[in-house]
C-alpha cells in the first residue's frame, strides 16, 4: 500500500517522477551509463540544466523579463547569507513571520543594517503581520511567503519600488502570483519541486551588481548567471529530478491547474478542522497556508486513539514541528486529493468513536 | 553492453551501489515511500547519515582522534571559500599545482594575505614543486593532493607544524595515506565516493575556533558540527549514495585493498604510453597521478583512428581538459581493471593498423 505522505519537506514528489529518477540512475537518456556517472559537462546534461533553467521561468511567467533562474546548492539557509551578501550595503528591511524568517534576520544581520518592519513572534507566529511601514532607505525588502512551520502565508504581497526579495521555499510552483512583482525569488526544491539538495534562485539582473563589498566567486549571483548555473559542479541528479517535476507540473497545466487542486485540498481539511468539535486549528483564519495546515485535538487524551487511527490508514508525516505541537498536514503540488480525504477520514472517524 | 567509463568526474560508480540507490528511489527501507520523499530527520536517514560519518572516518583511520566528518553542499568551490573564512586570521600559505588550487588561492585572498610558496604554473602545471619552504607565522598550508585537469598527483606530503590543509577531491579514498597529518581535508563526492552534490569535510576541531571574524552560521563548520551536518536539509540523495559507495569499499577490504588494484590499472596504462611509441605522457615521470593519466598522440594525424577505435570499444570520457588537450584516463576506485585493459587493447591495435 502506497503511504499518504503527509511530510514537511523533504515530501511526496510524483510517482511517476520517481520511476523516471529511479530509471535514470540506472541508464540515462539509453546511453548504457547511469545519469550520476556521466560529466556535467555532457550534452545529454547540458539539456537537463537548460530545460530546468527555462521551464522555472516558463511556469513562473517570467519569461524575456529580466529574470535568470540558477540551481545552487546549500539550501534556503544559504540564500540567507548570499541575498546578504550580493544586495545589502547599508541596510534592508524583513518581515518576521517565523522560524525561517529570523534565521535570515540573524544571517543579514552580519552585513548591514536590518529592520524587522513587523513580527508575529509574541504569538507565536500564528498569523502574518499586515500592517507595516517598508522604509524607502533600503537595500531591499525580504518577507517569507509560506511559513512551513506554523502553517501561514503571506496572501496579498506588497507593491513597493524597493526591491522585494522573497523566500518561496515551501510554495512555489503552488499557487497565481504576479512574480513579476518580486525581484529575487529562492526556494529550497524539496518541497512542490523536487528532491532535497538543490536551490532555484529566480534573480531580476538589474538588480546585481550594485554593492561595494568583494563578492566570494561561489556566492555571487553574477558569476552563477555567467556560467549558465554550472560555475561548478551543479548537484546533478537534484538538478534532473526538479526538471521532472516541474515537466509533471507543466504536462497537467502548470501553476493554474495545480492551484485548484491545492485549493480543493486545503478546503477540504480546513472546513473539517472548523467542522469537528475534536480539533482546533493554529493560524489565524485569513492567513491559513495552503500548503501546511496546522492544528491539534481539543482534548489530548484523544492522541493515541487519533495516531491508531492515523497509522492504520497508512498516514505519515503528520506530526507538527515541536515548536507548534500537535499536527501539521502538509499538501504540497504532488499530494493527491484523496490523501487529503483519508485523512478527513479519520478525523471523522474519530468524531464518531470517541 | 556497459561502456567503459574513464570520465573525469561526475565519474563511473559501483553497479552494486547504482542497482541499490536506483531501488531506494522507488521503496526505501521497505517503508513504501521514496528516499527522496521521506524527512530527513526520521530514523531511517538518520542513520544514513550516521553511518556515512562515521564509515568515512573508519576508512580513514581516523576514528577517535579528535576528527569530525560532514557531509556539506557546494562543492570544493564552497572549501576554498570556507577554509579561509574559518581558519585564515591573518596569513595562510599555498602551493599551486594546478587550476582547482589557483582557484583556492584566489577565493582566499579576499580574507587574508596568501603566500604562494612554489607554482608550476609556468609548466603548464605537468610536475609538483617539492622545493619550497613553509612560512612559520601562517594560519594553515593547503595543498591539492591530485591535479584532475593535469594528472599529477603528491606523493609526499610536508611533515609541518602548521595546520596542513589538503584539497582531496579526486584520489580521497585511493591511496593508503597517514590521514593524521592532515588537518582539514576536503573532498567534492563525485570523484571516488558518489554522486555529484555532496563534500566531504574531515576537519580536526582543535583548528577551529581560533579567529575573530565573523563567520555566517551556514559556512561555520563548528555549527555544522554541532548539528551533526545536519544544521539544515542535507543533500539526502547524495550522501545516501556517498554511504553506499564506502560500504562497498570497507566490504572490498577498504583502502589497502583499492590501492592495490588502483596502482595496478596506473602501472598497466602508463607501461603502455612508455612502451608504444604512438603515445607520449604530459605528466613529469615521479609526479604521474594514479586516478588520471594524461596522455595524447605523437603523431596528430592518427587521432581521427584512435577515436573511432575507442568508440568501438565501448570506451567513454577520454577527453582530455581542455587546457592540457589529448587524452585523459580517469581511473578512479570503481573503474575496473579490464576497463583500463580494453584502453590498452586499442593503443595496441592503432600502433598494429596505424
Amino acid at each position: 500500500m502506497k503511504v499518504h505522505n503527509f511530510s514537511a519537506g523533504p515530501c511526496i514528489l510524483p510517482q511517476s517522477v520517481l520511476e523516471q529518477a529511479s530509471q535514470a540512475v540506472l541508464n540515462f537518456n539509453n546511453d548504457n551509463l547511469s545519469l550520476i556517472e556521466i560529466s556535467h559537462r555532457s550534452k545529454p546534461f547540458l539539456a537537463v540544466m537548460d530545460k530546468a533553467r527555462s521551464l522555472a521561468l516558463e511556469l513562473l511567467g517570467l519569461e524575456n523579463k529580466g529574470y535568470q533562474a540558477l540551481y545552487l546548492q546549500g539550501g534556503a539557509s544559504m540564500q540567507f547569507l548570499m541575498v546578504a551578501y550580493n544586495l545589502l550595503e547599508k541596510k534592508a528591511a524583513y518581515l518576521d513571520t517565523g522560524t525561517w524568517a529570523n534565521n535570515a534576520i540573524k544571517e543579514a544581520k552580519n552585513f548591514g543594517q536590518i529592520v524587522e518592519v513587523a513580527s508575529s513572534k509574541s504569538n507565536k507566529y500564528n498569523y502574518i503581520p499586515k500592517k507595516y511601514t517598508i522604509p524607502s532607505d533600503i537595500n531591499y525588502f525580504h518577507v517569507t511567503s509560506n511559513n512551513t512551520i506554523f502553517g501561514t502565508q503571506i496572501k496579498k504581497f506588497p507593491t513597493t519600488d524597493i526591491p522585494l526579495v522573497c523566500d518561496m521555499s515551501s510554495d512555489i510552483f503552488s499557487r497565481k502570483l504576479d512574480f513579476s512583482k518580486f525581484d529575487l525569488i529562492y526556494a529550497g526544491a524539496q518541497k512542490n519541486m523536487g528532491p532535497a539538495g538543490t536551490t532555484l534562485v529566480i534573480v531580476k539582473e538589474e538588480i546585481l551588481g550594485k554593492i561595494s563589498r568583494v563578492i566570494p566567486s561561489i556566492l555571487d549571483y553574477k558569476v552563477h548567471i555567467s556560467k549558465e548555473s554550472m560555475y561548478n559542479t551543479p548537484p546533478v541528479f537534484p538538478v534532473y529530478v526538479s526538471m521532472l517535476t516541474l515537466e509533471w507540473l507543466k504536462d497537467l497545466g502548470g501553476i493554474p491547474f495545480i492551484e485548484t487542486v491545492n485549493n480543493q485540498k486545503a478546503a477540504l481539511i480546513y472546513d473539517e478542522i472548523d467542522r469537528n468539535p475534536l480539533f482546533v486549528g493554529f493560524a489565524a483564519k485569513e492567513d491559513r497556508s495552503v500548503m501546511n495546515a496546522t492544528f491539534n485535538l481539543v482534548d489530548k487524551t484523544l492522541k493515541s486513539n487519533f495516531e491508531t487511527l492515523l497509522k492504520e490508514a497508512g498516514i505519515s508525516g503528520l506530526n507538527g514541528h515541536r515548536s507548534v505541537g500537535g499536527y501539521r498536514a502538509s499538501m504540497y503540488n504532488a499530494l493527491p486529493l484523496y490523501s487529503v480525504q483519508a485523512l478527513v477520514d479519520v478525523m471523522q472517524e474519530l468524531e464518531l468513536r470517541g
